[in-house]
């Protein structure tokens, strides 16, 4: 197959080329559902006509030239859809979308912002279920610093449930990140097991906040440490002795997340 | 390769196998340091010299013989190595360990213990993630209910981080686990998104509590809500309306757990 349009998507199936054109794939009628709701941009349609049911067949189809007048919507044959899709039983669409075009300078600061900032993950499953997190608890965007992933990684898309399309995820490098921060006056927790730290249900979360959890196996970086030190507060979850090292990246995110949210509803 | 306990070992990667033999595989040197550790029974070790570094090769090539007795340690070659390996980069290590013997009628109950009960969970991370977040928590055990899952799965033990080797891990029916959970007065909590549920930070739960998460797709069985109900609460963690249709189950676990000892800290 050297159709063009197909291995320019094909070629989306690596970070690289994600980051270079901007774009991504879906693979799910609900993911596009998602999207076309939300209204990102979907360049090219691909559909195997045979993999899809009744419904979905028409829907799919009656999109042509209807919707969206851009879009390219093309019938492949099931060799080229497997080779398109990553999953192992692939639906019968792939979809190139336009990734969401979200930046530092887009966030929307209100008094009361809440935004989870992520360091140095490494794990696509890992930043999908924050992202999933931080939706559900309000936040205002989700700063990932420092990843080796990318948010549009379909692992981390089918981890978020669909948080990836719709909450602004903004990928920094530590020094952006840490600048925004400051000029807004948002105040930093870290989540760390460190001396020092202050239970997460006896911080004060009033204002503008920023939750700042590390890595899966490093923890936060240094740098993050000692500016939260310095301007905000370094928290932990209080857990058993000996138990387990530490919890996981998401669940933590969850824990504090929602902890900040109950605090701010009893008394901010 | 023909070797009778190569292939019995092979077949421990079933969840069947592992459920009629009570066995499982690790296959990392420090799962294997934490199940020595915690004292489980490890009746055969196979080992892959080339694949270990030399501290490796010192710690376990001197168990032989030395720290229990009934152990069975053989080299093995690369081939068999990697047929019994579930991961695609083998350690050089792999284990036959008996499963710990927990039952519903082994937990200990003190007045205010505290036990996770997750029901009809389908993914092994999930489980293991769970197992990891409740250890954190303290719980007393966590009961797995109508799981299509073993706790003793690869990708549980892994997202458990070790946890599934020293929690108490119980898996039963619905009817047993209900029986029980009565008999010692243990108020069942369940978390869903329902009318008439109560926000989680505002539920009472001094005494004993069990935290009833459901399956990943389906919620929990209408049985589980009922009986939550009738003899406790059903409580809601509270989202952002639209952003997405629910937490992950582990993510839900945590927020939970912890709220829990947060209350209890405060004021219980």
């Amino acid at each position: 197959m050297s159709n063009p349009k197909v291995k320019a998507a094909v070629k989306l199936r690596e970070s690289k080329h994600r980051r270079a054109t901007g774009r991504f794939l879906i693979e799910s009628p609900r993911d596009y559902l998602r999207v076309r709701e939300i209204g990102l941009c979907v360049p090219q349609l691909f559909l195997h006509g045979p993999f899809l049911n009744d419904d979905e067949r028409i829907e799919f189809y009656h999109e042509r030239g209807v919707w969206h007048h851009a879009q390219d919507v093309r019938e492949v044959t099931e060799p080229v859809l497997r080779k398109l899709a990553y999953r192992e039983n692939p639906t019968g669409l792939v979809a190139v979308v336009e990734q969401p075009n979200w930046s530092l300078e887009a966030i929307e600061w209100r008094d009361d912002s809440l935004v989870l900032v992520a360091q140095g993950l490494a794990k696509p499953g890992n930043l999908g279920a924050m992202a999933r997190t931080a939706a559900a608890a309000g936040c205002a965007a989700m700063i990932v610093v420092d990843a080796v992933v990318d948010p549009f990684n379909p692992n981390a898309i089918r981890a978020s449930t669909g948080a990836v399309f719709s909450l602004p995820i903004v990928c920094a490098d530590s020094d952006d990140c840490l600048a925004v921060l400051e000029r807004e006056k948002v105040k930093p927790f870290a989540a760390a097991l460190r001396e020092g730290a202050v239970d997460h249900s006896e911080a004060n979360y009033c204002g503008r906040v920023a939750m700042i959890i590390g890595a899966e196996d490093r923890g936060l970086d240094e740098t993050w440490l000692a500016y939260c030190e310095k301007l905000g507060q370094v928290v932990r979850i209080p857990m058993v002795e000996g138990a387990v090292d530490s919890l996981n990246a998401s669940v933590a995110a969850g824990v504090l997340l929602f902890e900040v949210n109950r605090q701010r509803s009893a008394s901010c």
